[in-house]
């Protein structure tokens, strides 16, 4: 019943979204942008270069406090959320409240990146913010950052790590108050900031903040800047986000490296052994073999199936662009397979290959393997049920490392070393707030908005569910071809300063 | 009928070598060596010193220089003998003439060694030699250099780099000339010296520089020096090698590292596809289920089984020490096994793991694999069948790397990268050479020696058949848990004195 009533909404939303009915309001914003581009790339590349890994305690301190700064001078009261565990990373907090607004809403972001190794960046630099004409891959140059004044591209790509994942987001919030500002543009609702500094480490104390800060987190709504736009370009709200753990899963061979002439054939080689399990985790047509992976996916709803069918399919060009001949999901889209639970390596290691590789039996193998999870889903049953998989391939299962005795002992050993996670999270799509979040984007783009009901990427937004009751809804910014978590990570101007129109957007939100 | 009676001498060949009739010669190089240990313990500290990965060409030609001066002070009238090939390390070659000899015997080692990553080692570095009071896995303790005069433990190891593998081998012939002048003892047969500076690289020049010094290399047989004795500690004589050859196989995914989150479950992973691949190559048993990886060998003879079943059979002592719960060949020993061909995995590569891990799907994956090889195998083939493997499991397999479009059009995408290599060989156990040997190293031991038709491990000795037409006989001396082609290779000093003897026993090697 309650499903229907929301298929209902969703159309009626639909309509409300479309282009036709919601006349474009980019106005003050767009002016603002087009005439301080430098100043705005200046001090994003001043964020930008400050290195933002989560586990970097001192220099995400420095981030902290550099976003504290760039606040304070926009009177925005900034202040640093801690957590109660010692050496956390903290949120940076502030706030603009609007006389005789009835609505709050809090705004996103995370100043934290991934980890990455600077040996495998092309050119340039993780916390070097470079310019390039365009994407790498399409051959853009290097360029210098041009004098004040002279005309930026919009399709060059700024380099560095967090270049849109997700310092974009604190950049384009921001950016969006001066906006507004300088229109003489009151918000619609009261503005409330929080920028997360441990987002790529899986958010490990986020619900110590939130719950510790309860009261000034006291909010409508979460608009949640993160995250690409879709691979159209067309902008998209997003109103969910896949849940994610990670592990790593360890297998053991002979205690100590043996030479493969006087003992291959005979010790088992723990790489061997490896690829045998993680081959009984997967078909070839990508569907996870593990006993129960899929039985607690919640089904969509028909407004959510609805969405999906019309979203725009990219499949085609994406296939070219990545050099994908066949995807894996037996037949379905990208966007329909983004709302399944899925299983990721994302790394192997057994000692050495190509030029180091020497000939030994290895001691052990690893993998690291991320699992994305979907609404009915809980991180810990599904390493749970990976973990029983395992056992049923007939490893003796640890999770600490084995004794001498228990390698001795157990024909095949396994080590999981689970890395936390957290579930997924999805709003409903046809509430006021919805429809009032997509009309604010559409008010300030020309081609209509996607609405998806999931994200294909994982944020702790069940957290916010969890710990303070609120609805999430993602608006991202980023180019999707953005290298995110990966080397040579880059944002593409022109998404900078759409993202800064879309939150000045959202910041006049209409009624809900 | 040639098995038939080469079966006829092996049985007389087994009577000749067993202890009661072989007599203890010991005598002179017995003596030598317990007065002079921390001599020839510091002129091999030394040499050990010196880094010898042979693709470190300054320091190969050090080494090479090293063993040069060693040769000079005994007399032996050392000389480079160079490869065709500019660079290549050259093996250094010495000579002893016998007056009135007609036999004329060739010893072999190498003085290069398999690359290595020094912070892999434990408390000790690969070109820092160091003392142990046991093996490192035993609990053995750092202990200074004695001074001269003071007692030395014969358990005691020596932690470097070829301490075992093989520069144990340079050194125990050397001190055994040093041995024979003292006491007077006259060889029994010209004395050639051959110390290769490439074997752990594959010996890539080898068959050039035997060609080219064909003329000065001419002699009955060589004894090669190099491997290590029994598992049970008994001394061994072996009769073949397998032969050996590896490559680099790397599978593809998309074109850039693609975030896991918006991918994953459409984008294929390499790590999983090498996984599959890998599975589908060995059964669990340790059976290599690639069509045709058994066709070629060649069953061993009457007098190869024989010899065999008279080994001791040390594989529950083996399975304890190394952890090894359950063997692979489905109940075949490890001698049997080790007269098959095999397959291993060396080595895995995807992207990242644990800490450093990110939630990506690579664009790549590697395996490096080793295959090894019996009489009858040939290593070209033994790829080429991989290879068709790799086809029939629907590769598209390219020997350089693929191209965009390549990977854009085939859905699975496999480069080999082939890395040399070279066959098997084996000399018969029935000949009066092969008599002559066993009798030589049985007079320095008290124990049965073990003979067997052919060590687990490669050595490039058909080569020395191809260029040369010889035959080679090998006579290891390093203790078997000496962590050879690993981190902490080390060398059990009772195994140099006691090489030392053997050397210099088959130096004045009887009637053959």
């Amino acid at each position: 019943m309650k499903r229907a009533l929301l298929g209902l909404a969703a159309v009626c939303f639909a309509a409300a979204a479309s282009p036709a009915q919601a006349p474009e309001r980019r106005g003050g914003a767009r002016e603002y942008v087009g005439a301080h581009r430098h100043e705005i790339l200046r001090e994003f590349v001043n964020l930008l270069s400050i290195p933002n890994v989560a586990a970097d305690r001192e220099n995400i301190r420095r981030n902290a406090a550099a976003i504290i700064e760039m606040m304070r001078r926009r009177g925005l009261s900034p202040r640093l959320l801690e957590a109660k565990t010692e050496g956390a990373p903290p949120a940076v907090y502030g706030e603009l409240l609007t006389p005789g607004a009835r609505r709050t809403l809090v705004f996103y972001a995370h100043y934290d990146g991934q980890p990455t190794d600077p040996r495998q960046w092309s050119g340039t630099e993780p916390w070097k913010p470079a310019l390039r004409t365009r994407a790498l891959e399409a051959g853009g140059e290097l360029i210098p950052f041009p004098q004040a004044g002279a005309a930026l591209d919009p399709e060059w790509r700024l380099y560095a790590r967090s270049a849109s994942d997700d310092k974009a987001g604190v950049m384009a919030i921001l950016s969006a108050v001066d906006a507004l500002r300088a229109s003489g543009t009151k918000p619609s609702v009261n503005l409330k900031f929080f920028f997360e500094g441990e987002e790529e480490a899986g958010s490990p104390h986020l619900a110590e903040i939130l719950s510790a800060h309860r009261e000034i987190l006291r909010a409508d709504a979460w608009i949640i800047c993160d995250g690409p736009v879709h691979q159209s370009g067309r902008k998209q709200v997003v109103f969910g986000v896949r849940g994610v753990t990670s592990l790593d899963l360890t297998v053991y061979g002979p205690l100590r490296p043996l030479h493969s002439g006087h003992y291959g054939n005979w010790a088992p080689n723990p790489a061997m052994t490896l690829a045998r399990l993680l081959a009984s985790m997967k078909a070839a047509d990508g569907r996870v073999t593990i006993r129960g992976f899929y039985d607690d996916v919640e089904p969509l709803g028909e407004e959510e199936r609805r969405a999906l069918a019309a979203a725009p399919q990219y499949d085609e060009e994406l296939r070219r662009q990545l050099g994908v001949a066949r995807p894996e999901g037996a037949g379905k889209s990208l966007l329909e397979l983004l709302n399944e639970p899925s299983l990721n390596v994302d790394g192997l290691r057994s000692a050495e290959v190509g030029a180091e590789a020497r000939n030994v039996i290895p001691t052990t193998a690893t993998a690291t393997l991320d699992m994305r999870l979907v609404r009915g889903n809980d991180h810990r049953r599904q390493v749970d049920r990976l973990v029983e998989h395992v056992r049923a391939e007939g490893f003796y299962v640890v999770e600490r490392e084995p004794t001498v005795e228990e390698r001795r002992r157990h024909p095949l050993v396994a080590r999981v070393m689970r890395r936390g996670g957290y579930n997924a999270e999805r709003t409903p799509m046809g509430t006021p707030l919805a429809r009032a979040v997509v009309a604010a984007v559409q008010s300030v783009s020309k081609e209509p908005v996607v609405s998806l009901p999931t994200l294909g990427g994982s944020l702790p937004l069940s957290i916010f569910r969890e710990s303070l009751g609120a609805d999430t809804v993602t608006v991202p910014i980023a180019n999707y071809d953005n290298n995110q978590h990966a080397e040579n990570e880059n944002l593409r101007l022109q998404n900078l300063w759409d993202g800064i129109e879309m939150m000045a957007a959202l910041m006049t939100i209409g009624e809900f």
